[in-house]
């Protein structure tokens, strides 16, 4: 007689699994249409049935009812015995989380349509997704002209994960190097050289970056206070014979998630063009997300899946770094470690480097 | 003193869950790419290092790199110690499972583009992400001419989910049944004609559909054997005076995964509209999947999923049916249910639907 036996579990967690990857697109984009609605924060507030929350919401039944049934389904919302919506803890993360949003907005205007084209990103090594917002070789001359709401998305992504922690960051370079010359490589718009000039009131800052970066930074108005102490050098990293000039050395040169923008030879090529600008005494201090080097695993998955963004949309071949990958890159250069610290910030780690003494 | 306390586990979670959505379409256009490169496959067999996997699939170290890293992330990858990758038992139902690769596929050809038309489709209850595939009202006439590889994973989906088990199904009806006329509504191609012909040699098999869904089943080879029992009547249901003009009667009105194509409503009037075709002792056959009838999570969330194809790509206002949603329909038609039974074929239910006697 045939043993009926019960279906073994873990094909079936992996089955479920497996196609929450399948239609995670889908479910994507009815959360982004359930946030777009006001359909989930309608639930948040007044946990309402369908119905109620369709005429509230000014959707049809039938609108309410297909997104319901797939944020039931993918564990957003849920529905009482009496018909009552709520929202999960993941819903509620939807809904509420900055960091949650700012990643979910990255996505849905940045990376969504041009992640359709990875493959032919990873083969071609060209960001081959970017031609969905615009006609650019790279992302970054473009960020400042990025059509809506991409444009917005990707600098509310920027300030979450890197801007809104430079009061904090500028007050830890004072204490631990205190700097009298700054240069700020990679500066974009100035806003961590302002950081600097206000938290250093006797620091020179020399913001360093392409020329449209340099022309936005020296017309915003938040170093116009800073006249007498701040400039900006011009420098396209990507020519290999390429050097900012400057007319004095730095006792810092500061890279904030700028490394990650480069291959690892070109990150190597532009740390041995910086060198020679350090003053005797003269320290690189980088800071980077690392992919490996997160306490939550949402962070290292979010920080795993931002790295297809630059494969995709930004240059096609940098990414956040693993640990090990930047510790070559320091090596090559011919930069020891002197100090390093992780969970800086939201997820960053801060490396404090001084050239390797000659043998 | 102040405790320390440990972060919540459960906000921990629930932060993950929210970040596999937020980042969801990036691990599916990654797990797309791992799987149209051979990456999956190779690790599958080789369980190689990275580096190996990169020279065996014609793949750069970086384009390997990062996707590992967010298929590792994804819970798809895992790498031991020694750097040798694996498939977890999500990516093996990523790389053989076929009802997984028929949904992703699906996912990936027919719906990703579209779906970021989802918010519009829903607010104005039309098909807005068709115009991804082309310019057209709804899909159902377009089908055939879809573009390539849109056709054919839509036809390897319809495939799965549909005809594969149409031999079977014949053969109920047959046992349960034993119509001599029997009208398929909504018969497409001439599958499960061809199927019935073949399982009810005294069988008469009239298909009704479009015009153009008509022609192309009266050119089907599979057919042409049964020329003398087989016969087409063309009908544009959504034309609400539109009847198929056929010479007699049905003993089983077979409608399979076809009341989903239409809005309640519509669905009501079409079955009305059926009624008098029915034979003295004739029944409707209806085969729908229900998006709460189902028996394993991963087959509701999918169900759940593919309804929002019918919102965005099919026709705006259709969907795979509640259960009570579809009784209501039966109910409004005058209909009811002699026989149900669920689990046929993948995920299907069974009703055998009888006139409500006048009272």
């Amino acid at each position: 007689m045939p043993v009926k036996r019960k279906p073994d579990q873990s094909i079936i967690e992996a089955l479920n699994k497996a196609q929450r990857i399948a239609f995670g697109p889908v479910l994507f984009q009815a959360v982004r249409s359930a946030l777009a609605t006001g359909l989930l924060s309608h639930i948040s507030e007044a946990q309402d049935t369908e119905d109620e929350a369709a005429r509230a919401c000014g959707l049809t039944a039938y609108a309410v009812g297909v997104l319901v049934d797939v944020l039931i389904a993918g564990d957003v919302l849920t529905k009482a015995a009496d018909g009552k919506l709520a929202l999960t803890k993941t819903g509620q993360c939807l809904l509420l989380d900055e960091m949650t949003r700012v990643n979910f907005n990255f996505t849905a205007d940045v990376c969504y349509r041009g992640m359709d084209h990875l493959t032919e990103a990873l083969t071609e090594g060209k960001p081959a997704g970017l031609k969905e917002l615009g006609d650019w070789e790279t992302i970054y001359p473009a960020i400042s002209q990025l059509p809506h709401p991409a444009r917005e998305s990707w600098f509310a992504f920027d300030h979450y994960y890197s801007d809104r922690y430079f009061v904090m960051l500028a007050e830890e370079l004072r204490d631990r190097l205190n700097p009298q010359t700054l240069f700020d490589v990679g500066g974009n718009t100035g806003k961590f050289a302002a950081a600097c000039l206000k938290a250093m009131p006797q620091t020179r800052v020399t913001l360093i970056d392409l020329p449209q970066q340099c022309a936005t930074a020296c017309s915003n108005s938040i170093l116009a206070p800073f006249a007498d102490r701040f400039s900006a050098a011009e420098v396209d990293w990507l020519k290999p014979d390429c050097f900012p000039s400057v007319g004095h050395k730095a006792d810092v040169i500061w890279m904030s998630q700028f490394l990650d923008c480069f291959s690892p030879e070109e990150a190597v090529s532009i740390l041995q063009r910086c060198k020679p600008l350090l003053s005797e005494r003269g320290r690189f201090a980088v800071l980077e997300c690392l992919v490996d080097g997160q306490k939550f695993p949402a962070a290292g998955f979010s920080l795993a899946a931002v790295s297809l963004y630059f494969t995709t949309m930004a240059n096609g071949n940098s990414r956040f770094y693993r640990r090990n990958d930047l510790l070559s890159v320091f090596k090559n250069a011919g930069l020891d470690v002197e100090y390093c610290r992780d969970n800086v910030g939201v997820s960053h780690t801060l490396y404090i480097l001084k050239p390797t003494a000659a043998k």
